[in-house]
């Protein structure tokens, strides 16, 4: 059986798009939060092979997806290097914040294959699970945004600190990002080692940067890191998010090489499929309020973009995850909505 | 003499340009602290004709800037139709939210001008104490973003409450926002007639929006109120601010009928100069970061801005609010570096 999702990432047009949810796993899902109440913190939920793969599993089995994407988060990666991470509920994610350069001397590159060795296990169990026509993705945070909660300490508004040290301090600071970019690819071509067939790079707080500072903080870290992934893993598929990213996506896909652009939901589909679209596939991008709310203003925004974008390598997408408050029967609907598109058409 | 401001306003270049920072009265500035530690709240700074134009002088004096704009917020308009507004240090505004259409139903229009009146005297005195070179700006919040504070009750990450609105029953949304227009409109003339020269509308939460949300809440609802205050007030300059708009820049240009368009820091200057500043005079748009951290990274990113939009008509002006570590002394460098620009390309 064709798996349409590395169709569409090798530019072909498919009808229905092929769809997925960022953060489809998770809190909004009862089998999650029952399995979560079992246990103690999330990072050790992320670093365990069984659990993190049945929570990978619990959304494709729930919604037959066309891809799963491995329960995990961005922040291992601070965390292998040494870094410490804690996760507070209701709190978000809290580390003993990088503060100068001997913090980042401290950073070690060596222990991650060792740490991170869960995470991959779990890839391996979960595509060994997986049917061949439903696509496994691994990911990683870009530097830019791994720093951004490096510096910071966790979640940010105006992202002070981790501004001041990029555009005041920016030699210091790219020796920081040098050591993501090699971290971000080496965990990248790991999870493809183990199993993941698409990997995805978040940039969630590219928003957060002056078009210069886009330039050299999103652009050339993500460029690099395609880079030494392709080089030592092949050519296989990457989709790039730099989130928030307005004109700059088209800087990106003009630059960074890789093979998918998600678009968050502040992109017109109109200017994505007369300018982005011609470039290069792209995924997205329903409001996940949209999702939320659900009925007749979810279906017609779908649509909306189903017609502007479908005729194009599109990727049935969200443009940011699932709110947890999302009711799981408006997940199904919208797949239902989605998988029901080229029939419509035909008709 | 010229008044240098109203000049790019219409149109003209002037090199240097006008300078006026956005949130340039405020708690960086130690004579506002000592005046703030004699009274209690926020509001009854804003309500108080003498204080709330003491403070409003007092970055012009310090600094000798091109412009005034008046000590207010733009909660004052939800407060005066009838919203419980208050503001906690440290933690922000807290208004009761709007929860359904009962609490829209009991927001008055007829008592803002009583209610408000404090500010249009604060804006007559004001005005009588400036030379004629100087400006005097008053503003107003864009529906868009004072109804994300009225229904989510305060500053928000996500805007969930208000989109879900927006997106799900815009009907009911509608209601709302047609109140707002006209209280804006009411507020900026009200303004403009007390003796403001210019105002300026802040769409501060504009990327929080879809393309199509942009279109109808931040675009169709800005038109309106310029629409109506130019009917009432006559060719008054306006400066429309949808800040985080991206792409959505150049439509707000081609459709809201105003002066000039503030740009915030994530647009790149290239860009605008291309795209936009051939449509409309632009204003922005160093990253406040930039000026908290000083010295040559400062200047550095000043003079692309300089170099790029100076050429045509350009008010300088941060991308964003002064932040308020920032020292005064950073911000008098960066005024006079910005005053001496034209002479150094004359040299």
């Amino acid at each position: 059986m064709e798996n349409s999702l590395i169709s569409v990432l090798a530019g072909k047009v498919q009808s229905p798009p092929p769809i997925w949810f960022m953060r489809q796993a998770g809190r909004y899902l009862p089998e999650y939060r029952e399995l979560r109440s079992q246990t103690v913190g999330f990072l050790d939920l992320c670093y365990d092979p069984s659990l993190a793969s049945e929570i990978t599993l619990q959304p494709v089995r729930r919604f037959a997806l066309d891809a799963a994407i491995i329960f995990s988060d961005i922040l291992v990666v601070p965390h292998a290097l040494g870094q410490d991470v804690g996760f507070v509920d209701g709190e978000g994610p809290k580390l003993s914040p990088i503060v100068d350069e001997a913090d980042i001397e401290r950073l070690e590159l060596s222990r991650m294959p060792e740490i991170l060795s869960p995470v991959y296990e779990a890839i391996t169990r979960v595509r060994q699970e997986l049917s061949s026509d439903v696509s496994l993705i691994g990911f990683a945070g870009a530097p830019w945004t791994v720093a951004t909660y490096m510096i910071e300490g966790g979640s940010s508004r105006d992202f002070a600190s981790v501004r001041r040290w990029a555009y005041a301090a920016p030699d210091k600071f790219a020796g920081l990002i040098e050591i993501l970019i090699e971290a971000t690819a080496n965990h990248l071509c790991s999870q493809i080692e183990a199993g993941a067939d698409v990997v995805q790079i978040f940039d969630s707080w590219a928003s957060a940067l002056t078009a210069e500072g886009f330039q050299r903080w999103v652009i050339e870290p993500t460029t690099a890191i395609v880079k030494r992934v392709r080089e030592r893993c092949g050519e296989v598929p990457i989709i790039g998010f730099p989130r928030g990213a307005g004109l700059g996506y088209l800087d990106y896909a003009n630059n960074c090489d890789v093979s998918a652009l998600g678009l968050d939901s502040a992109i017109s589909p109109d200017w994505a499929a007369r300018v982005l679209q011609p470039l290069i596939p792209v995924q997205g991008n329903l409001d996940p309020i949209m999702l939320l709310a659900g009925g007749q203003p979810r279906d017609d925004a779908a649509d909306r973009i189903l017609r502007v974008l479908g005729n194009g390598p599109l990727i049935f997408n969200l443009g940011h995850g699932v709110i947890k408050e999302t009711a799981p029967e408006q997940v199904e609907e919208l797949v239902q909505f989605v998988r029901s598109w080229k029939r419509e058409e035909i008709d």
